[in-house]
């Protein structure tokens, strides 16, 4: 099956199951993120309160941490979902936001992934901060490609047993034996905020109809053709977020 | 007077008034629920920190009170803010967002109905777990019909002495004695984040200027008509949030 | 030069070095905020926790410190942040959201003075309360004209040895010596959240490449001009948000 038909396919699971996907994400992207869950089909639910996250993760589909403003109620209620994800079987997803120069959030990185995430997303700098436990980048934006990275990934991959998804002008997505590659996407999206953080909540959404791997696979897929397809009609960053969301929807 | 002149003549008076509406608010909608207060006429202002929530509470003209993202320190802004409102007469709205599966924000809700709020919004669910103490739906998104729960609304209503409206495919607004309905309504609203959330704060703002119940009704008809119109040119969900809020104004 | 072409050449060097910009700043305005800088050409870092903001501030281009909705732990970070960015010589841009009439910001404000900011910006009522520890308006709207604060904004602009910078129906720019004034504007820009606060970030991004005076009044000018294009097509506060982004990358 060609990976547009197997993302066409998911598509249509995701928005006939309709999967909850609990989201403990930064400040600056809520909002875009759960619009975007609701484009593609999925309901989203932002629940990232100590106590609340881990009883609600019990019962969600999947769950989304993403580690952007990490602040200290978040952090605990992270730990929490993530332990809460594991012990229930939920697919859950790590968006190790800025990490290798930002001490907080490196440090709950690495206790997460005690927690073994599913599918660990970012873009070259921090996959490899998380690798190597070295320094990543400054701050929230790639100085690397994803393709130079490719083996740190599948690396990691196989010693966490999960998948690992690099973003970058090609993405790359990895679970240490298998690596596919999407290329395109519009770079309208590196002009806006929360494209990647988005992202991170969709992959999750699909890990809710599918093996992580595929839903990872399709979930950069889908990116990619939908931000094309919004970059077309828009006369810039703004009119492209807007134009994006109704893409995701029309997928 | 039909509901619509009615309307008219609430948005006027509003307009000419712009009560300071405090919101304290969930972190996925701050920013759409400001947006949808000033387009409507109204100024927002987000002060929700401990001591300022309190002091504020006496000067604004209402208070939201949402519990979508209920963190400690705006829990405890939240218990002020609303004292303070019933201590000075302002009139207060609270949205108990997905109570009855969450602990924390259930045992806030009802912490919070000993300071009799003038109106409580929100989905079937929602209205049946404040109700009764009882289990409410998966989180945000309602599953029962507002029309199921008429009975125990108007029940509700009429105990705390406050107007309850329950969002759905129709409307219910109901003071215990009076029940209204608002039919129509894009479909839309509920596929992008914040328009219920939106509302509250809109009934909020309409609180200062008519009695809850007139401010409710008021408050379901303009998103009825709103949606309706933002609906009839978007291309899905990103512009139709953008024509919504145009449509506000222009209401 | 005029006006027109030093912002001409002030955005040329703020695209050719896309400095990075830590934000700290209020729940309600972070999207925007970020997608404003974005847009500008800068690189947004919301990077404000504790510790985390400390370390960072040591390597970014320029700070905003906005003091919207400063929770306890925003707070500490603030201060954190304030103090190492006058520690390695970074300009920072205090933005004194809604002080004089909510307690816990004006002391905040005034503790954050001590680290010296290079440009305050504020409407006039926040820049008198600054300046005189009085009173000022009703939150964030503001009920004088800047013009009304020229000669107390050039004290204090004296006497701090900072840029302060009054947005206004003309804007006013004063280091205490000389005076700008940046007329014009679109009137929508306050029909809508974050307008001001996104402004305040903006101004700290040219302070990576222009003395603060200079970079006060291009980035007013920024604002003003990208309004009115934005304003021009626009069908109301909805798509002139989602124009006014698109207008500043056009800028």
């Amino acid at each position: 099956m060609s990976a547009s038909s197997t993302l066409s396919t998911l598509l249509d699971d995701l928005r006939a199951q309709q999967p909850l996907v609990q989201c403990l994400t930064n400040s600056v992207v809520t909002n875009v993120t759960a619009n975007a869950l609701l484009a593609t089909g999925a309901a989203p639910a932002m629940v990232d309160l100590p106590e609340e996250a881990e009883a609600f993760a019990g019962v969600a589909d999947a769950v989304l941490v993403n580690l952007g403003t990490p602040h200290r109620e978040q952090r605990e209620a992270m730990v929490e979902a993530a332990a809460a994800a594991r012990a229930a079987g939920t697919p859950w997803v790590l968006d190790p936001v800025a990490i290798g120069t930002l001490a907080v959030r490196t440090a709950l990185a690495h206790t997460l992934l005690e927690h073994r995430p599913s599918v660990v997303r970012g873009n070259a700098s921090e996959v490899l901060a998380l690798a190597r436990g070295g320094s990543g980048g400054r701050g929230v934006d790639a100085t690397l490609g994803a393709d130079e990275v490719v083996g740190v990934a599948a690396e990691l991959a196989a010693r966490l047993g999960c998948v690992v998804a690099v973003s970058g002008e090609t993405d790359v997505v990895t679970d240490g034996r298998r690596t596919g590659r999407v290329a395109g996407g519009s770079a309208l999206l590196t002009r806006v905020t929360g494209g990647g953080c988005a992202l991170g909540a969709v992959v999750a959404a699909l890990c809710a109809v599918a093996e992580p791997y595929d839903a990872a696979v399709a979930a950069h897929e889908l990116w990619a053709r939908a931000s094309e397809r919004a970059a077309a009609t828009a006369a810039g960053p703004g009119s492209f977020t807007v134009a994006f969301l109704d893409e995701l929807a029309a997928a």
